[in-house]
């Protein structure tokens, strides 16, 4: 079994690239039409003048300033030189004005005016808008895309910018090809593509190589090519400790390990070894580690390769939850980042490594340094854009139960340019979120003894405070199967439950004991998930036989589906914040017709009284 | 002679395209390696479950969690069923857990343990990432770069985005392409160029049709064709009321003209109309009223057509200079902005509609709304941000007397990450510039009745404060001519002067009282330029003999020039500004010797005590 010997801090590791791999950055030639968003590897100077030389400003007549000076509105003056031109035409040598059209009497091809004109007026002066030589962009500079304009008209054709040319290997005999549909056990490889698509977003030329099984021969073969065609090479998976692990063994042999293991999650498994005099980096295989690793060690390490990259805006905010962590570790944590009245509030996401969900819908991301045990909720932390700043304040934080409808009124927002961000807490999670303050609605769908929902929580844990209640729909739970189990013949067949305090479970419990279940006799009672879908996949593999869940969880999975009881899925929402047009925005998709059609298509519904508010207390 | 009827406010113009060109997107579907960027016109759905079986998430053996219940330190358990897996293998069906590899004993190919498994341990769940049919983006949605991993690993291979085709017609006799040397009276085609990369940069596809002569019948055969093969037309220059603008007429022709002259400065003479149901923009053809009108116009038009562009950051600015202008005009000024101090400035730069450097040397933008008659100096104002924040954060302000080693500076200074905007005020405007504390650095060259330079200004504008002289380099100034005129020979030959209050002028006066020369007797005196490259050019094309001006103007056009004087270019800072980063970069920028090395070679100073220090008072 292999080990890891140390781990390096991610401090360490920068001062390490900065030492070992800081270079001169390679230069290539680009047309015009392709610098956008590229950076200037030297100064680019205009090849002439612009204009070159004098040009009228209006449309007139070009003239001699002093044949003009006499001219008063009781002294026309009758022109000796004077020449018809349009904005734009030049203005001959001996001409040094030109009079607007407007203030000119042409008789018998003669011009008369009225009025001196002052030596140079509407002339447009040779090199008003650059010189010859002069310094057009400085070296270090990113193109914007209005600046092709000027570049063009000062004749510049190509521009030399900086490049790192980095090289890719995905390695891992379990691969398939992205579009490719994996069989059990199958990876499509996508760590590759995802890293190729952030380095050329920051400048540098990424070439893919071929996939490469686990065979170290193979992979040595791939590397020594990709070392001669590139400034630097990824080897994607591989980079663990594990039997099958090749990337550090044939980086050794071709050059030299410098650090395996980075006290960073997730990319602890992370490689930086040197070959030929450049820079080798083990990229780990799960995600959320490869998409770290990318953002906090090839990035900084392109830097060193001269490509200048921004580091991101951080926003100040209250953390609602609390996170733990080791410490000699620097944790990055995924979140929801969003402003609720006048402060920001940042949500972590699920922290599992390979789910990527969690980076496609976080627009942020939090760095728990390595010196502290974790955060503590409630603490002011910087969290990092992932997004423009003007999406993270059009941010739309919904924390509570999940439904996939959320999902479909995000895409509904999408049209109002508000991004929702769903937090998955659960309805308890989601009433403690809005008495903290800390999202803008809270879904919900919570059964009291006496049969209805919220209200008696609302009241309980809310007292006194102004909520508006807006029912999303009824929403149908019943029981998911492959073979069509209905709820009375629970006892005999193998069940998966929810975990304790969810909704669902709350509701299993109650109609267990209106129909005088003993839950004991209910086989799996103790077995829980997390999630509806989690529940459906359970049944879905044959781990159980029957579980309870919503509609569409069942229908993901093609699974029968008997309904039990139609339970109240609400979003409650302060009323105070009822005028806020994310607020009004969302209430208004949820009113809307489109909507319901939605409701209806997906089945599993009960439309009647979606879109229904009413107040509390 | 045409003539505006109507000038159209650009609020109402707003209106306009919101009522009239309000459509549905159009969809182009794009394979996933291109889609960065682009903005999802449908929801995306996930393919198929990520994992969609049970996977081992660590390296061990995978076990029935029943068999390890009684495994203890003291009790070893040998387990009937167990086999070997690697992080991502299967988990069989009837496997429930995975050991870690450490924790287990191998004996005669039997495993043992001395831990019970708890169900589920260390098992990748299937559709842990995402499940089938799982939303994972909404519409509406611009791709984020990381988003490519996620999509590849969900089975995405295409992506239906928004689209706007737009189509750019040039147009003008005196065009000549982008590649090619203009003789005089031609102009390059920049302002597609311009229009097309900013424009892509959106979002938007751009075809970009063949230039056009100011001939009625050949624009209007290309924009017929263009509207047919697009969702909108933009018909560069010919939008004007001169004899050669047709571009109304071709519009009214063959379709409608909703709009002729919109009350924005720069881009008055723009024009809004509709063909074939499409709209048609006449875009002025001065490069900053080209510029304005993609920016104010278009951008909002193709929100119109369905694509999301978020609006710039802006951010409230002391303003350092006051702006004057006609009430019923929204005026836009480019800007340089920066943080001086704890507080933001920003600097209106040059407002002449033909000089593009403007767009290039700004890094904000203002707006002055029509209701009012400009902004007053020292008022705060919101900046419109040309950059990201954090380019803007790093803005180095130099307000003064301008170089062209400024620009080399700016060059040296990006390998530091520091954006240097100088704005050309003169030595005076500099002086007052570091009064108000509006800057970083003012440069400047004042020539006190005793000889020396600045020392005697700054003790009389700035008593007491406490400042920091740095000497940029002794610069010789001159009298460039074509024909070696020396500056006794002034009198007899045509001069072109600098403007009253600039250091060159002072420095004239000085000389010339020195000499004993009579100003009356140099014909010419009475006539200014503002900056030493219009006194070069003046003499370059023959419309003077002879101007004093620094030697980088006389070489950039050839001229020669015989040196006068040297004067101390020097910089001043005050020194409560030393310890900020972009300062000591700045200054350890002048005192290296790659930056003597480029004084020695662009010629014309005297580095003897280039970055030489003292300290006033």
């Amino acid at each position: 079994m292999k080990r890891y010997l140390t781990v390096t801090s991610l401090d360490a590791v920068h001062d390490l690239l900065r030492k070992e791999f800081a270079c001169t950055p390679s230069v290539e030639k680009i047309t015009l039409e392709h610098s956008v968003g590229r950076i200037t590897a030297t100064p680019v100077f205009a090849r002439y003048s612009v204009p070159e030389i004098h040009l009228a400003a209006m449309d007139g007549i070009t003239v001699r300033s002093e044949e003009t000076r006499e001219a008063g509105e009781q002294h026309p003056v009758t022109l000796a030189h004077a020449m018809r031109v349009n904005t734009g035409n030049v203005v001959p040598k001996g001409y040094d004005a030109v009079i607007m059209i407007e203030d000119v009497w042409v008789d018998d091809e003669r011009f008369i005016i009225r009025k001196a004109a002052a030596p140079w007026q509407h002339v447009r002066p040779a090199g008003e808008d650059v010189a010859e030589s002069e310094m057009v962009l400085p070296s270090k500079h990113r193109i914007r895309p209005h600046e092709l304009g000027a570049l063009a008209a000062y004749g510049i054709t190509t521009i030399e910018v900086l490049n790192v040319r980095v090289g890719l290997i995905p390695t891992g005999s379990e691969l398939v090809a992205h579009g490719t549909r994996p069989s059990p056990g199958q990876v499509v490889e996508s760590n590759t593509v995802m890293a190729a698509a952030m380095l050329s977003s920051l400048g540098a030329t990424c070439i893919q190589y071929p996939m490469v099984k686990d065979d170290p021969a193979l992979i040595r073969a791939e590397l020594w090519r990709a070392i001669a065609e590139n400034d630097m090479v990824i080897i994607s998976a591989g980079s663990s400790a594990g039997t099958r692990d090749y990337t550090a063994d044939v980086i050794a042999e071709l050059g030299e390990v410098l650090v395996h293991g980075i006290a960073i999650k997730p990319g602890k498994p992370a490689i930086i070894g040197r070959v030929a005099g450049k820079p080798v980096i083990g990229m780990p295989g799960y995600p959320l580690s490869a998409f770290t690793v990318v953002r906090e060690i090839v990035t900084p390490l392109l830097r060193c390769h001269g490509l200048f990259v921004n580091e991101p805006e951080t926003i100040e905010a209250e953390i609602t939850s609390t996170i733990h962590k080791e410490i000699g570790t620097d944790e990055f944590v995924l979140a929801a980042l969003g402003r609720v009245g006048d402060r920001w509030v940042v949500s972590p996401q699920s922290r599992g490594a390979g789910v990527q969900m969690s980076a496609v819908r976080a627009n942020a991301y939090l760095k728990v340094p390595s010196a502290l045990e974790g955060f503590e909720a409630g603490e002011t932390v910087p969290a990092t854009l992932m997004v423009p700043r003007a999406d993270a304040e059009n941010a739309l934080l919904i924390t509570g139960s999940h439904d996939p409808v959320l999902d479909y009124l995000a895409d509904m927002l999408g049209n109002n340019n508000i991004d929702l961000h769903s937090t998955h807490a659960g309805s308890m999670g989601g009433i403690l979120a809005l008495k903290k303050d800390e999202c803008h609605a809270a879904p919900m769908h919570l059964l009291a003894l006496d049969g209805s929902y919220n209200t008696e929580y609302l009241k309980k844990y809310l007292p006194g405070e102004e909520l508006v209640v807006l029912c999303v729909a009824g929403r149908q739970q019943g029981i998911v199967s492959r073979e069509g189990v209905t709820f009375n013949e629970l006892p005999g067949h193998r069940f998966i439950n929810r975990q304790k305090g969810s909704g669902t479970r709350m509701l299993l419990d109650f109609e267990l004991k209106r129909a005088g279940i003993d839950p004991s006799s209910v086989r799996g009672y103790g077995r829980e998930a997390t999630t509806h879908l989690a529940v459906a996949l359970a049944v879905k593999c044959g781990e159980a036989d029957a579980g309870m869940c919503v509609y569409s969880a069942a229908k993901v999975f093609g699974l029968r589906f008997i309904p039990v009881a139609q339970e109240r899925y609400e979003l409650v929402i302060r009323k105070s914040n009822m005028d806020d047009p994310r607020i009004t925005a969302l209430c208004d998709a949820i009113a809307s017709p489109a909507f319901r059609e939605i409701l209806d298509r997906l089945g599993g519904y009960d439309t009647k009284e979606t879109g229904v508010r009413r107040a509390l207390p």
